[in-house]
């Protein structure tokens, strides 16, 4: 009894208590509403200066809108402009807000898409009205009404057809909007073709604007970011080559990884980011590139295709780098002692490796061939030096032809250990040693008792046990420790292959792009990039018109 | 002389043979020409059928948009309701072009960002036609065209801002355009409180039909794709990875290499290209269904973004996969006798993955948790299969603790080999033997001799001989052959270790969306997909309006 009474005093307390909680409530989330707002000028700022900063085109781009807006609208607010023009000034406006893009490819390719479109759709309309004028009243409406819905249909399903998705979509968007209007407009209004050809001028005034802002006045060019973010994808491979080997060999390792997971700020993460989700990027500015006009005199036909090509070969080498990376994050790992045995090689393959990344980099932004000298030798060397470092330690891989039956690796190996096992007292370091790893029977049994708690836990906790499950799988599995740096060792030679693709590519781009010999007097701009590349996928705003 | 006088009749005979070539080529081109003309319609049918069969959705969207435009060409072409509504009915029309998308989420997103878009700018436009009214003729001009620079330079500034670019660029674009076409028209016209209101009337009845038609007739939600979309690369990367394994293990591999390259053919790559380039396409999915009414009664926040965590980790998985698919593809590769000691744990490893990446599948299309005995046991013991097996070869890879001088592998490669020897005689088969690589020195002398050829030829030749060069650097390299095959199972054991986070990011994903608890009785619909599930990224159209 007492328990109930209990609880009953307790409910009513609660009871009691609600408002107060409501007020209170109330209170705290005014208080964070108004920490909010008292924040918001801060944030606001930062993030301007922040956008801005991040590329400044961004501002030069805005002040372009907005010149170009005003410009349009002295059509309506001057009065001699106004008195040629008339009301039909607001379609100008319309065109001028809903064409000028970041890049003047993008406003080319929609200018001309809006043309064409509104053109057809015109004599279209002409056309269907031409047929529709001469039966009565109910019968045209019937028409126009059958007309608006077979053209509809017909063009949307159109849409979908791959070709004309990638290069007319704006285009049939127009298309259907202007054939809409005109044919609708036409059942009630006598005049229909001088409205469409007063709408038809003011359009070209609008689209007239914004070609003039967007090829003259400060041009931001879609076939130079495509080309500047070409040059980046390589040099961030390059880094994140670079960082990924030192990190594998460097002995500080353990400590840092904890750090820095797989977030922005690894470096090695930062590095083929940019790469691995850039198609869609790279097809939509080559597109785009390819309605800008030449700036080069000496080439006829400029090569965005092939940098849709270069992109794509420079994905898949990406794919081995994240491969590559994956060694460095594996939960076994090659005792340090082993990996010492092959720092330098793998480090010097590294390093040639990412010269030649570099050396493309570099040509591709001079405009010039790369150097044949650079491109080849030094790499042979790094590969045979690996292959001999190899080699000369027989009993870690099979295959070596002088069947040695030396013991030298595993007494380095034993020798590292011990000198390793000496550090470890002396700093109370950490280290990886194999006897550190659990036998199979033993780490079974923990699992499975692990197991039967697990099942008898609540669903919420599931979560939580179960990446610790594959862990003790595999750590305990005693895998030779050499299979991940063979692995590491596999995936370099493997870069190196597909390096080729890479330098094939680019040669090719050269090649059609008409570059410059290899001059190795010349004097070049050797960018040391200490600010970041523009990441070019932020500027794509996407394409909304009407 | 002769020489001469002979160049000079060639280039008279040219002379003359110019127009006739001409007619040539004009006979020429349009034979090309009819002949393209001919083609035309059976193109145009075969193009028609591939779209819809692709995708019977289409079709009903492209209808529904037929639908729509009829509905909304009514208040024009009738008579009762043109009397109530009036011209502006044309913003209907114009309101359902532009709104009406593929899927509901999408349509709701762009209904909405209008709604809110217009409402934003005709509330400002007032503010601003309050402010200017007071003033004289001339300053009002002044005003309004200094609003529209600045507002029209910080909305475009503002569309740069990620969350705004992500969430709202579409309601910037129309609240730019409302405020600027009432802004300038308040300058002439009287009535500009008549105009807006009856103008966001209408544009209201538009929406009513884009959404009626979107959510009501034959709906099409973005939240299923994705949900689709998800399953189908969980059942492509399990296709990919038996494919891979199959082919690393299969005898008649040679063959086969040589016919399918990396195409679209492949299967290998077919099962993991969805996968690679999904970033964009799962982030937009995920926020158009979070647009969408709910479907599920037991659960009131449905997970998308949960879809787009599950999409990235299956992206990480996927390099890997693209890694083992590259171990098919290197120039050097480990003997097929020593590949055959650790077929069987490896494909049955592989067999253990790709069953999880099925069952993932399965579970997720069910709406059901996944079952634990599936997921865990088999894959750790089939991970205990490899090991072992890696572990009875003590001389090809070096941590086994019982140092065993065995010279087993040794003698069964040898063994094999020589069985290969007697079958290549046997058949005139090629295959792979360890004195088929070049020693070092001669590769090398030949390379170089080659490349004095290669400096002395033209240009354009420097692509062909190119690729030569570090195939011969490679295979002259005597890599130890096993190398290429620990990458393999390394790789193999790194996909054991990924899926791991995609089972986790699954389990989450069960967890938040309620699915119903694994009940091994329960009849479930497991579907064995005959025709390839549907690409999602080609029916996403990309988004104008205006």
């Amino acid at each position: 009894m007492a328990t109930k009474i209990h609880v009953g005093m307790e409910t009513e307390m609660n009871g009691n208590g609600v408002p107060d909680e409501k007020v209170y409530n109330w209170k705290k989330r005014m208080h964070d509403f108004s920490g909010k707002v008292k924040r918001f000028p801060g944030w606001l700022w930062r993030t301007i200066w922040k956008v801005g900063r991040e590329d400044p085109r961004r501002m030069i781009h805005a002040f372009k809108v907005g010149l170009s807006l005003t410009l349009v609208s002295l059509l309506y607010l001057m009065e001699p402009l106004f008195k040629g023009i008339g009301q039909n000034a607001i379609w100008a406006v319309m065109t001028v807000v809903v064409v000028l893009e970041f890049t003047a490819g993008a406003t080319l390719c929609k200018g001309l898409n809006r043309g064409l479109g509104t053109l057809l759709a015109g004599s279209l309309a002409f056309f269907i009205e031409f047929i529709a004028n001469k039966s009565g009243k109910v019968f045209r409406a019937v028409f126009i009404g059958a007309a608006v819905f077979f053209i509809g249909t017909a063009a949307t399903y159109m849409r979908f057809f791959p070709y004309i998705k990638k290069n007319y979509d704006y285009g049939v968007v127009i298309f259907l909007l202007t054939f809409n209007l005109i044919t609708v407009s036409s059942y009630r209004v006598e005049n229909v073709l001088k409205i469409a050809h007063d709408r038809f001028y003011t359009i070209a005034i609008g689209c007239a604007i914004c070609l003039f802002m967007s090829i003259l006045v400060f041009p931001i060019w879609s076939g130079e970011d495509l080309h500047n973010s070409t040059v980046g994808k390589l040099e961030g491979l390059a880094k994140s080559i670079e960082a990924c080997v030192n990190e594998y060999f460097d002995d500080s390792h353990e400590v840092k990884k904890e750090k820095q997971d797989q977030s922005s700020e690894d470096p090695i993460y930062k590095g083929y980011k940019a790469v691995l989700d850039s198609k869609s990027i790279d097809e939509t500015l080559a597109l785009y590139a390819s309605w800008e006009p030449r700036h080069s005199r000496h080439c006829y036909r400029f090569p965005w295709q092939q940098y849709v090509k270069v992109g794509a070969v420079l994905r898949q080498f990406g794919y081995t780098v994240v491969a590559l990376h994956g060694c460095l994050q594996t939960e076994i790992q090659t005792p340090r002692s082993v990996r010492a045995l092959f720092k330098d090689p793998c480090i010097r393959l590294a390093g040639e490796v990412t010269k030649v990344l570099r050396e493309l980099a570099n040509s591709m932004r001079n405009h010039r061939h790369c150097s044949p000298e650079i491109l080849s030798d030094h790499l042979h060397e790094a590969l045979q030096d690996l292959n001999t470092a190899i080699k000369s330690q027989p009993r870690l891989f099979l295959g070596s032809k002088s069947n040695q039956a030396t013991n030298m690796l595993a007494l380095a190996a034993e020798h590292a250990a011990r000198h390793n096992n000496n550090k470890q007292e002396k700093l109370g370091h950490h280290g990886v040693s194999l006897s550190s790893v659990k036998t199979d029977s033993s780490a079974l049994m923990e699992w499975k008792s692990k197991r039967v708690i697990s099942e008898q836990t609540k669903e919420n906790e599931r979560k939580v046990l179960r990446p610790q499950l594959s862990k003790i799988a595999i750590t305990s599995l005693e895998f030779s420790e050499a299979l991940p740096f063979a692995a590491f060792a596999s995936l370099l030679v493997e870069i190196v292959a597909r390096l080729d693709n890479v330098i094939e590519e680019v040669e090719e781009l050269g090649r059609i792009g008409c570059y410059k010999e290899y001059n190795p007097d010349a004097e070049e701009i050797v960018v040391k990039c200490e600010k970041p590349p523009v990441d070019v996928t932020k500027n794509h705003l996407p394409s909304h018109a009407g």
